[in-house]
């Protein structure tokens, strides 16, 4: 996952503090080196790796699935979160072409090619295990609620950003599609809204903290069966419209 | 509307035809001089225009724009018909970042920035009239069923296109956020579903000609009220899911 800041950090925090917590933690930062936190926390805790990932360049994409190969060995990798996303405020007078293209590549685009590319490692998981869940094999992409078409209407629809709101409702197809394709072999996808939360991205104004949001998600996420895949849920477990 | 060939093509010939016909209908085509076909019409029927317009090209918009209102003046334009697409075949193995941002460009960020630059002339229409409907101005963004995320399950899930899938959910988005900011000034907008029709595109296997499409479509389209505003609908009028 993501792990630099915001809503990344705090799972990797959340997650080595756990009692039945993954043996490995795979931890991506795009310049791991000024990611303070995150080497403090391999300081304190085994089994923490950090690699390096920018996900909108092929090249790195390969690098880090190569790297995961080497952590992960023959057991594969239980659960990738694709978490990193950028934010350009794109109301109807500012948005651009580079905007919408931008957006759409990092947040839609690149949780795609990550998928494809770690896919050995999680067919090595789900080979393993039976059901469907952590505890063998699952995508989640962190999505938001402003990515339900449905729910933008109305008082839903104040948050204005085309850029934003377009990227995760692809995302959120993105997320289907995988869904489908992966389902024989075990694999779990999810798209999932982590709630309005205080990082870099939600502003001072949001309700949750990254603390409140990522135990809430978390609880979700290590519970998930195959009820829940191909589906669409915020960080409570409720069911979002599409 | 984009009119070289396929539905766009057999929109232009069924208006044409119709007993109350739009007084002006604008064609557009990326080469309107090897679009034949359209030519023919402009020969036989009166009020046709064909104006040269690439989607993906911001100069290119910018002076379809400017040919638009020098056509239809101050009465400004009462409906924007988005038409144009590209469908690459991108199942999970083939899928690039390249198949994925091109469509996302043409399907999805075209149909946003033109009715970014034709919102003029919508709004010149909207503000001689009441109600809502294309009697007033109306943005009809042609979408496709395989852009309803919900529907993108079990059978539904067959046709695999990752990136058409996304450009058209993307483009679902897009025309609920223009239906939002557009309500005030009384333009209506819509996601349509032509059915799946034998052009270049449907292939041959469809079970629909491009007349029974676009004579329901248009039906459809001459009878819209508030009611369908921001709304995702097939050529019959049926309701379709996000
Ligand atoms: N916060 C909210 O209220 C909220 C609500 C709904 C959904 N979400 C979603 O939750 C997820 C996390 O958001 P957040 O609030 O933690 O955002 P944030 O504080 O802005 O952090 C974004 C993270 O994404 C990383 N990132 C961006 N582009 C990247 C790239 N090309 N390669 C690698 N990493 C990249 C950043 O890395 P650097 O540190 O290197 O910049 C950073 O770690 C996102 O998907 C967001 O859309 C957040
Ligand atoms: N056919 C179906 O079964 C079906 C089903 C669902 C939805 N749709 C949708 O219906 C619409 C029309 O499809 P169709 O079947 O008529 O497709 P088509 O036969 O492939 O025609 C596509 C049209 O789009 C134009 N176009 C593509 N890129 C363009 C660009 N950059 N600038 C300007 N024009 C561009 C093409 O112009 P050129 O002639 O210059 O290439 C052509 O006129 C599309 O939005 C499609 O997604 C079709």
């Amino acid at each position: 996952m993501r792990a630099s800041r915001g809503l990344g950090l705090q799972m990797v925090k959340d997650l080595v503090k756990q009692n039945e917590r993954p043996k490995k933690i795979i931890a991506t930062a795009r310049n791991p080196a000024t990611a303070e936190e995150l080497q403090e926390i391999t300081r304190s805790f085994t089994g923490v790796h950090i690699i390096t990932l920018d996900v909108v360049s092929e090249s790195s994409i390969h690098s880090a699935s190569e790297e995961v190969a080497s952590i992960v060995g023959k057991e594969g990798l239980n659960c990738l979160i694709n978490n990193a996303a950028i934010n350009i405020s794109t109301d109807l007078k500012t948005v651009t072409v580079e905007a919408m293209m931008k957006t759409f590549e990092s947040n839609a685009v690149a949780p795609l090619m990550v998928t494809k590319a770690f896919l050995p490692h999680l067919q090595a998981a789900a080979g393993q295990n039976t059901g469907m869940g952590v505890h063998r094999a699952a995508v989640i992409n962190v999505s938001s609620i402003l990515g339900s078409i449905q729910l933008n209407w109305g008082d839903g629809a104040q948050f204005k950003s085309y850029a934003y709101r377009t990227s995760k409702s692809a995302l959120n197809m993105i997320t289907r599609c995988l869904a489908t394709d992966l389902e024989a072999e075990g694999i779990l996808c999810l798209a999932l809204h982590p709630g309005w939360v205080r990082t870099d991205m939600g502003g001072p104004q949001a309700p949750l903290t990254p603390e409140e949001s990522i135990s809430s998600l978390l609880s979700v996420i290590s519970s998930l069966t195959e009820k829940e895949h191909g589906g669409y849920m915020d960080y409570s477990g409720n069911k979002l419209p599409w």
